[in-house]
């Protein structure tokens, strides 16, 4: 190991996040290059807008030539914290060519390319990083990739968007309605002018495919995971939950099914208060991972902001270097098990209906014999209010999402039945 | 990296996690093997016992002779679970002279002798793994080493026995006396017939002592560690903390002082029932990290078991396997800091102190004086009780160790005050 070697770094991208790993990389630039073995240097910075003021940060790094950071012959290590899909990926293949090793925050990226990238890397012998994608600062990568490389994970339960659980928790807490919390939200910079890419669960069905085929060593893309936002809650639904002990959480979820299947997916989930899942609040990401042998692990923290991503940026920047100096590279990305995805059909989950209902003799043997047809097992059921307003609440053991999904058709159907107020999966003790 | 290398393994060892170590290398060897990159195959287990059942383990591994394991030329990786001090050590070390690669879930030994045996690996160039010996199967090793090594550590609080954070929990939450849950914790497998290790956290101040060194990259010895147990916590402690809204926790703190030294201890602590530490229940362990850029993070699990152990172990074992295929080695074991270590006199915390006092007039403030006359400023004051039951209940805001000490000792000497029930240390807002 040479003590006095440069590991030259190249940035694409210098908003939020890389304003911070650029700020962190200059402040504590001699405690890292101690950590790594080497003396890191920023070398270049690709930006849009060369004259965006960005405090703290020399302003001759930037250039708006990406090409020309991927071509420095003298830079080591790429950061990507540009975001988007094109031309990124081009970008950081280019890089992967050029033998450069590449660490990125680009979970949308990762969840779409990710096989092209991965095998690139791993073609050329560089390392591909990105514990900042997934959870922030949270180190759940790493955690999965060489903590428990030894186990066998069965299901990985992902609170794994702020913005969503921040509006969930205020809900929960304040018994407010969704649009209300959402613009309260906005206001406070924890949603984006246009939350859809948060609220649909687009962003967290990223996180999940990239978690899926981290636990079960497969190839999974985003387009794998099912999806279900949580625009749709009511206050109604927080509360129904609350009566049950619950709190509605939106979880990615992937688990391995009893035939060695993955099931991956986004969708609201009511999940008991005893669970540690359900103490994560506001904008806090956690990752709850259950392994055959290690059992039930949890891991907490801030799942964004620029300090937090830099935090797990450098740490990435740190151990890439380290390879570099020792002219060695991490474990590659695993996928030799090759499982297959089931589709969300096949799934099975508690769910809780709500059911308006005409308020006389015969609704619930009615009700309770569609449930039956359908083979879906009722676990509980309860009525609410009177006349006009009364409402049944029922509670199915687990069954399929196919079968769910005629039971609903044909509870719709009914004359007794006004309306269908909504479906969600319960997370229970058997599921 | 060729695919068809054998890894050989030696184990020391083999009670309830060597036992399952092993069961699990055989059955799931297949998968350990493929993720490796080379196929793993457990050549020797040394034991004191030759003839102990250990079901599933092929009979002809074992061998009573545990040098000829570590002189075997073959064996690559040497794992550790006898325990204890020595031979321990001194069969480590011979094996790094070896050549070979150690994974030890020997806490003792590490917080003892850790900076010999890291010295020992790092100049043969070989790995020394350890993630089972904090915490279980919690990956938290990995994490600070890795994941945190681009950010700067402030402080790390772990519940990491799991025999007294049962008892507390019972304590707390059937108010129940140590003893009498204690009984119980011995019946039912949780606590040893000497529980002294757990109880008086000598186990805990080993944990503390390799969580203070990595996350503040110095040398820091078992010695260095201030240590209280639990067995003089009372249930009017814990219904007391209680009435406050807190919870005892016996913590293993490590954190820097603001004059960049160590603070490294173990003792019961009042905490929020609002943090996430206050959740951790029963026998589970979590280790709560705090660093300027990641802000927060929480990693919860079991903290012991047979199985979870082994999870942790496996881990190492896979990733000591890949650096083998490969010819490399993980990070060297950093200590360049080289911070000193603060003494407990010098430490500020907030203090909970329970007095038995006279009801009379002038009490208060009499008490209040020596508090004064000693600069231990009060938050709080709370009488319960009345006549010769009167209870005075004190808070104080952040002090030294040194001036609690002092204040503790003029209050005993004083006419009334009857006696000092109890002096607790509390994680306050400002601690």
């Amino acid at each position: 190991m040479s003590a006095h070697k440069n590991i030259y770094i190249g940035m694409l991208g210098c908003g939020v996040v890389g304003s911070q790993v650029a700020a962190l990389l200059e402040k504590n630039n001699a405690e890292l290059s101690t950590r790594a073995g080497a003396k890191l240097i920023l070398k270049k910075i690709a930006v849009r807008d060369i004259k965006a003021a960005r405090e703290g940060i020399n302003q001759s790094l930037f250039t708006t030539d990406a090409q020309s950071v991927i071509d420095d012959s003298e830079i080591d290590i790429i950061i990507e914290v540009m975001g988007g899909i094109d031309p990124a990926r081009e970008l950081i293949l280019a890089a992967i060519k050029n033998g450069k090793s590449v660490i990125t925050a680009n979970k949308a990226l990762l969840a779409l390319h990710g096989a092209d990238l991965f095998t690139a890397a791993d073609n050329k012998g560089v390392d591909l990083y990105y514990e900042a994608a997934v959870a922030g600062a949270i180190p759940i990568i790493r955690p999965m990739r060489e903590s428990l490389v030894g186990d066998q994970i069965t299901r990985v339960m992902g609170i794994v968007n702020g913005t969503t659980n921040y509006i969930l928790t205020k809900m929960d807490e304040e018994g407010r309605a969704f649009a209300d919390v959402l613009k309260e939200a906005q206001s406070l910079g924890y949603a984006e002018a246009d939350p859809t890419a948060d609220v649909e669960g687009i962003d967290a069905a990223s996180k999940a495919a990239i978690i899926a085929g981290l636990a079960f060593h497969s190839r999974v893309s985003v387009d794998d995971v099912y999806r279900e936002g949580i625009s749709s809650i009511t206050a109604d639904d927080v509360a129904v939950a609350k009566t049950m002990n619950h709190v509605i959480k939106l979880l990615a979820i992937a688990e391995l099914t009893s035939d060695d299947r993955i099931s991956v997916r986004v969708h609201p989930t009511l999940i008991p208060r005893s669970h540690p899942l359900a103490a994560v609040r506001n904008a806090f990401n956690a990752v709850f991972v259950e392994a055959k042998s290690a059992g039930q692990l949890m891991f907490y923290g801030p799942g964004a902001g620029g300090a937090p991503t830099a935090s797990a940026i450098l740490g990435d920047v740190v151990a890439v270097a380290r390879h570099r100096v020792s002219d060695s590279v991490g474990p590659r990305e695993s996928d030799y098990a090759d499982r297959a995805i089931a589709p969300i059909g096949d799934t099975k989950t508690q769910f809780l209906i709500r059911l308006n209902v005409a308020d006389k003799p015969g609704v619930l043997a009615a009700i309770a014999q569609v449930f039956a047809k359908e083979g879906v097992s009722i676990q509980t059921v309860r009525q609410s209010g009177r006349g006009n307003d009364a409402e049944l609440i029922v509670v199915s053991h687990g069954a399929t999402e196919e079968a769910l999904s005629s039971t609903v058709s044909a509870l719709s159907k009914m004359d007794i039945v006004t309306k269908v107020e909504s479906v969600l999966r319960v997370l229970g003790s058997q599921s």
